[in-house]
């Protein structure tokens, strides 16, 4: 099976564990059969090799988060489709159907199958992805869409109309997201939600692109990138196409766009630190500070703290919560890399005091600061650094001092946890020449 | 005027601002009239000077506040009847009239006001203190105790039924903490409340102490302090005896023992950073965090986050905070010391990362660790280091390392903002050898 999961955008609707350069689909706060937390992506990713262990799988999404997938998948061969701007849902299935026929080389007979990596669903929504591009592989319709059975007349979802209620049925027609009296009109009438799960050939949307798009191959589609015009898949090819179907599913799909609908998936009301009292009904807390915290007497409220704030939010409120986050403007606290983590501890005027942590063989880039001296303290694991062309093992207790200017780098022999002291008056994320490092 | 301020016990119910090392007095959130914000004891203390320049003021308190006592009143004259250890208030109030005798030479003659340091009062309070030393001068009767005019029949404190309704009138009667119904009764014969505010001449206590804790002289109490039966001045003295006048008050006062009480004197909803929805009423946000809190949708609840943890309560259910914060045993993450104050910013399995803020002037002990080294990078700021003798003029940038066994202080020249990275196997406060600097 090959399958693009789309990974969206940065998710400010579940701040303060989501921000700029972690979106939702990165907190871990499904706790998997074997006790331990794992994000949407990884239970996502991990289910899709359960039931399919040689599915190739490409994740289309933005530069920002391949840091963060790496880290949280493990898998060097997990294909990554990057879009280097964000131009809706057609420009970057097109370019991930570029990249898996040019990159990967798949074959354009081959079937693919699209879904967003983060609604939540059960091991049967696999299973059902699996059908899917078996029914796109036969042939007898260009684009196979999944249907989700509704559980309630949502105003959310575009509704797709079947003509029969078969498994596989040609769809009649769309619907877009109804008032909540239109849409029981349409689950009376067999209505489906579209939840943007569908299966194609190759070929076809590779010709959507040629058409469209004016693709030649991936390298010009993904250099033009960030030109192309903003449409959706479902407005540039879905609408417009007559050999449709839709497989009904009828299991469990839910999407955790807002608070209340992801801590309604959580199987805890508390996860990291925290407490409640017993007159608390309703209330989740995710905490990822190192402090507890404690509720009490509350009711359908949830708490979430991390490094970038702490949201203390009645549940349906917090669907509200989109322009308070805008208007915050904050530094980013928290972050995950390829080589690891970093996490501000205190910011001054004139200093930063970040911890760092780098996994075992990884290593941060070569680099320097126009404006900042630095100072590594070493708390544990062990390393190399580099600077100024100058190898030198280090391990808990040692101190690296580097003045601005000086090109410096560390490699992670073991995990390396480290305190990195910055010293200026203009300290910015900016600030930062990479080398190659020969 | 003599005045013995009583600085209490570890507040939890005020959790996460205070804690065993800073009490609910040491909170800064009443913003004076500079916009400035202060404690209760800042609060109190400022308000004493204000209308007596020449006020003798003793605080009796233990040894674990003295530190805050003198970094937030900044007075090197302010007076401290340092308690070993707790044994409520009749031998507390025994041993500060003893230092205010057989330290400051106070003579037996003068009287001495004693009050609380943590009720919410305003001027008025603070001109009828005065007039209640006054009035222990005159001699009319042994003890004269301020009466405050119930605002309601509140079953937190304990009645006085004066003999009439003059503005100072013999005490015909205590009576202990009522329920509503017999609060209303007493209030109804014109009772009025016990504030634990009352005026003596010194001889009186120090009549008392010699009778009931043969009392010598302020060492011998002292020494013996830990071992006298813990008894309340009421218990002890107060309905004991027969002189005995009560003062009636008819201004602002407020004991601020709960988060309910305390947000309800606040003059702002948001000390620290914090925003709000306009769907939230009655909420209190109190944040000594570098980073944002949000509330949404919220009713009656506060919000107080700082370095010992995160609290979310209805402002009701909050008076029943102490055993969910007894249960926690947590780590001190934040203390204010005479020198300065301490943050922690991260503890790992075998470090610990804090920040360190020098007052200009100020040093901490000359001292060594058995069991950890120690690193100093400094962020701000000018001083003096001393490391096993050895003395070293540091500026921003600086790092200085400390094996353990290495003797080492540090001075402020201005004010000092340094991190300090420990490290090692048993990282406790405990392991702490202090030395004197030659």
């Amino acid at each position: 099976m090959n399958i693009i999961l789309l990974s969206g955008g940065s998710g400010k609707r579940l701040w303060p564990l989501s921000n700029d350069v972690r979106s939702k689909q990165f907190i871990k706060i499904f706790k998997n059969d074997a006790g331990e937390y794992e994000s949407m992506v990884q239970r996502m990713y991990r289910s899709i090799k359960k039931i399919d262990s040689d599915a190739n799988v490409t994740i289309a999404t933005s530069k920002a988060q391949v840091s963060a997938i790496h880290n949280q998948l493990g898998d060097p061969n997990v294909g990554i489709s990057i879009e280097p701007s964000r131009r809706d849902t057609f420009p970057a299935i097109a370019l991930a159907a570029a990249y898996l026929h040019d990159v990967q080389h798949v074959s354009e007979e081959e079937a693919v199958v699209v879904c967003p990596v983060d609604p939540y669903v059960e091991d049967d929504y696999f299973e059902a992805l699996k059908t899917l591009g078996e029914q796109a592989s036969k042939g007898e319709a260009n684009l196979v869409l999944m249907g989700i059975e509704p559980t309630y007349p949502s105003e959310k979802y575009g509704y797709i109309i079947p003509t029969s209620t078969d498994k596989f049925s040609v769809v009649s027609t769309f619907k877009e997201k109804p008032d909540e009296e239109t849409a029981k009109q349409y689950i009376k009438q067999g209505a489906l939600w579209n939840a943007g799960v569908f299966a194609f050939k190759l070929k076809f949307v590779l010709d959507a692109a040629r058409e469209l798009l004016a693709y030649t191959d991936y390298e010009d589609l993904f250099n033009r990138y960030s030109s192309l015009e903003k449409i959706s898949f479902d407005y540039a090819v879905v609408e417009k196409e007559k050999k449709i179907q839709v497989m009904r599913f009828k299991g469990e799909w839910r999407d955790l766009g807002t608070w209340n609908a992801l801590t309604d998936a959580m199987n805890e009301n508390v996860v990291g630190e925290g407490l409640m009292n017993e007159k608390c009904q309703g209330v989740h807390i995710l905490n990822e500070l190192n402090i507890p915290v404690l509720a009490m007497g509350l009711n359908d409220v949830v708490i979430s703290a991390s490094p970038e704030g702490i949201l203390v939010a009645d549940k349906e409120q917090s669907a509200l919560i989109k322009p308070y986050v805008d208007s915050m403007h904050q530094q980013v606290m928290f972050a995950e890399k390829s080589w690891g983590n970093f996490q501000v501890l205190d910011v001054e005027d004139q200093s930063m005091t970040i911890k760092v942590t780098l996994s075992p063989g990884h290593s941060m880039n070569y680099h320097s600061h126009m404006h900042r001296d630095e100072v590594w303290i070493v708390l544990s694991g062990e390393g190399t650094t580099t600077v100024d062309g100058m190898e030198q093992n280090i391990s808990v207790g040692d101190v690296i001092t580097m003045q601005s200017g000086c090109r410096h780098t560390v490699k992670a022999v073991t995990e390396l946890k480290m305190i990195e002291v910055q010293l200026g008056k203009d300290i910015t994320a900016q600030d930062k020449q990479k080398y190659s490092l020969e």
